[in-house]
């Protein structure tokens, strides 16, 4: 049973299952403690920070391991924010950032502090000269993720990092999806990652602090992890994660040219073998392992539903998948299309055969969620009468209002306005985006007393 | 080897281990998904939090897991502050918290908010009226441990919860030493818990907060734990911790009259073999595990390390053990003396030899501890000619200077003052406890160009 949301979480590692193991025996007691025990423990933790330290690119004494990758952001970004509060409280970050970042963003803003999210392209990369020029006077930290969490686009580390160096603006780096994969880029200030990412066990999370970065550790004293980690270190899961971030290190050249070529397939197979899909992310600078479409009409959540069915386990943008249902802000903030997404991420060891066994059983699966919902088939040929047409799909969710819409165009004449009153975010995006699709052309949005009305000419 | 600091973390309970390999197989997807791996971990965290909640006695739903005890207290003290902001920025807490409470009460006051430290007997011990007199009109919350830390005093938590009933302020409970030996009695509003205390992995808190209770997590937006701790949870460690929590209740009984019975021996004991020791806490209404005392003219980290050679590991609460040079908090806030100090917590399964081989090493060590240091023996018996004497023992670290005393005391008349000068934090809390054991007279302290001058009458 094929288990594609890597991204999400991996299964534990051979390495790591053995070394948790140990640990368990060896690594339980108070690190802090005097006897025996504890100095065994301590043993343990020191071991576990240098082989982390040493596999991020930096000193053991400016490495502390967090309950999370969540965690370290929250706390790695409030840090830095108090530690230069003198300079001023604005945060430049990108607009597809990991939701922990944003929402530390957005904590700032709660507090009175200032925010600038650096736009991304259709790739989701942002622009190293967009990124330098959203750096102010009062700028207090920026943050840039190593590569995207939802569509692989790698972020052009290195030049951000010089720009910020020149601004004399500390970066974190977010290198949740990456580090598994290499070190950062040189150049980073702070860097935050994840074990349960690249296969350690959940509960362990890097915080990386360059030697000489302002740090100010928020929230009450405690001696732990030099002050930046409170409370009793998860130990017998930070030696298991370190173990086994080494152990995929010394794969990691062989398996990301393995897993490149197989989501290089998936990539050139899936619109060839799936009509009306929108492969997104940069094909080129990308994490090796992770690829994500969207197919139109489709209703996210009943697809992955018929993946699972199906023996695939993958994850969704769609808004339909997320308990505010609103779609995924990197899909968003790319511009792309959001109903019947997919994200496959792909574990090590991923076979031919699983892939090969996905391409086949995609389609399908595909198909019968479109008839199921009674979307269009081919292109619109009819000629059209009324010269302009509103269609309500207020209450209704993605895709049904795009799908409502597709099947109305034909009744407008080529030139002809179709109007679609709409009250689902998903409209927002998708609307525009089947547009670019369809050929047609997205004239615009306006307030409407309900949602929004989309203004679509038929142009095909 | 015996190892008696489970009241710092307890080995692993074998069905915490148990459970913990079954859901490192089965629990290591992101609960949030909808995939099938993402359903089993879901019903993993749903029946763990189930198990946990049952032992608490609260609903499900009141409970969130949290990366340790610590986390629960930083993070549940803050969201009951902000959750009545509009009360007040008043928190009463006693004298002998955790130090993850004590650290959140320092925050608040370093943000403008008030904080009373309610103080406690010789035993440790808050008295419920005195903590109900310290409840204000503007207090938003009122701490009190179910039991101490340190030296396993019971705490009136049902008046308490009575008293904070009647003045419509929610009482938090830290039952992280209580809870594996029992529920917490009810009328708390808010509970944590640390599962390393109980057998279960590190990396696991627990936070109950009663519906109805007003509560506002602080941080960054995060939708994991009802809101409450954000980042991925730590899974399979989470199920390992309800398991063996469920497990170490159904021995709860019998082990602890059992460990009960072995702790009485210690304490009656150890002042039968060692001279000048003092057994502090309550030796009724105290924990049935847990045994604390102080040793004269002792040396805590020498005395920890010639436990350790010997085969036992203990914990300290005296000044050279600690990071900052200082005596444990709550051997200060309870007069008790700080120097020798050892901490006893013995875990289930403890063997009466393992206790007996206990009593048989220390007055062994204890002794060469007092040798090695040139403390007195025996009282005093000289008759003293100098009315009046200063001790300069400025740099020297405890117990040096309380010895110093010792050997000086003869040298005055008896109603004779010998006045010590001491920069050491622990003077102030030992020199008068010798001068109880000694049946001398402290007369008080007062301040001197470096550290205080303490001045002692010679009563015998």
């Amino acid at each position: 049973m094929p288990y594609f949301d890597t991204a999400s979480a991996a299964p534990l590692h051979p390495v790591a299952r053995q070394a948790l193991l140990a640990a368990l025996d060896e690594g339980w007691a108070d690190p802090a403690r005097l006897y025996r025990e504890g100095r065994r423990a301590r043993l343990l933790l020191d071991a576990a920070r240098e082989a982390a330290a040493e596999a991020v690119g930096c000193r053991a004494d400016e490495l502390v391991f967090t309950p999370s990758g969540t965690r370290a952001l929250h706390d790695g970004i409030a840090g830095a924010l108090a530690g230069r509060r003198r300079v001023g409280r604005h945060l430049t970050v990108s607009a597809v950032e990991h939701s922990a970042v944003l929402q530390s963003a957005a904590a700032l803003q709660a507090a009175g502090g200032a925010v600038t999210e650096v736009p991304v392209d259709r790739t989701g990369r942002v622009e190293a000269g967009a990124f330098a020029a959203a750096l102010r006077p009062d700028t207090a930290l920026a943050a840039l993720q190593s590569a995207n969490h939802e569509v692989g686009t790698e972020q052009p580390v290195a030049e951000v990092a010089e720009a910020c160096r020149a601004a004399g603006v500390p970066l974190l780096v977010d290198a949740a999806q990456s580090l598994g994969w290499g070190p950062v880029a040189d150049g980073w200030s702070l860097l935050t990652a994840s074990a349960h990412k690249w296969g350690g066990p959940s509960g362990v999370g890097l915080l990386a602090v360059r030697k000489g970065v302002r740090f100010a550790a928020q929230g009450p004293a405690d001696e732990r992890e030099s002050g930046r980690a409170p409370g009793f270190p998860n130990l017998p899961a930070i030696v298991a994660a370190a173990a086994s971030l080494r152990a995929v290190r010394q794969e990691a050249a062989a398996e990301g040219a393995r897993l490149r070529g197989l989501v290089d397939r998936i990539r050139e197979r899936v619109p060839q073998l799936v009509p009306d899909v929108e492969v997104v992310g940069d094909p080129e600078r990308r994490l090796p392992h992770l690829v994500t479409f969207s197919c139109l009409y489709v209703d996210g959540e009943t697809l992955l539903h018929a993946l699972d069915r199906a023996g695939f386990s993958v994850s969704s943008g769609s808004s339909c998948t997320s308990s505010t249902l609103t779609p995924s802000h990197v899909l968003r903030a790319m511009g792309a299309l959001s109903e019947g997404n997919i994200r496959v991420s792909l574990p090590t060891g991923t076979t031919e055969e699983d892939v090969e066994r996905f391409l086949e059983v995609l389609p399908r699966a595909v198909s019968s969620v479109r008839e199921q919902l009674g979307a269009p088939t081919g292109a619109t040929t009819s000629a059209g009468s009324a010269s302009e047409l509103v269609l309500d799909a207020l209450g209704k969710r993605c895709p049904i209002p795009v799908i409502e819409l597709a099947k109305v165009i034909g009744d407008v004449p080529v030139g002809g306005l179709v109007t679609v009153l709409s009250d689902d975010e998903a409209a927002r995006l998708d609307i525009p985006a089947w547009c670019g699709m369809r050929g047609q052309e997205y004239v615009g949005e306006r307030p409407a007393e309900r949602g929004a009305a989309y203004v679509v000419r038929r142009r095909v």
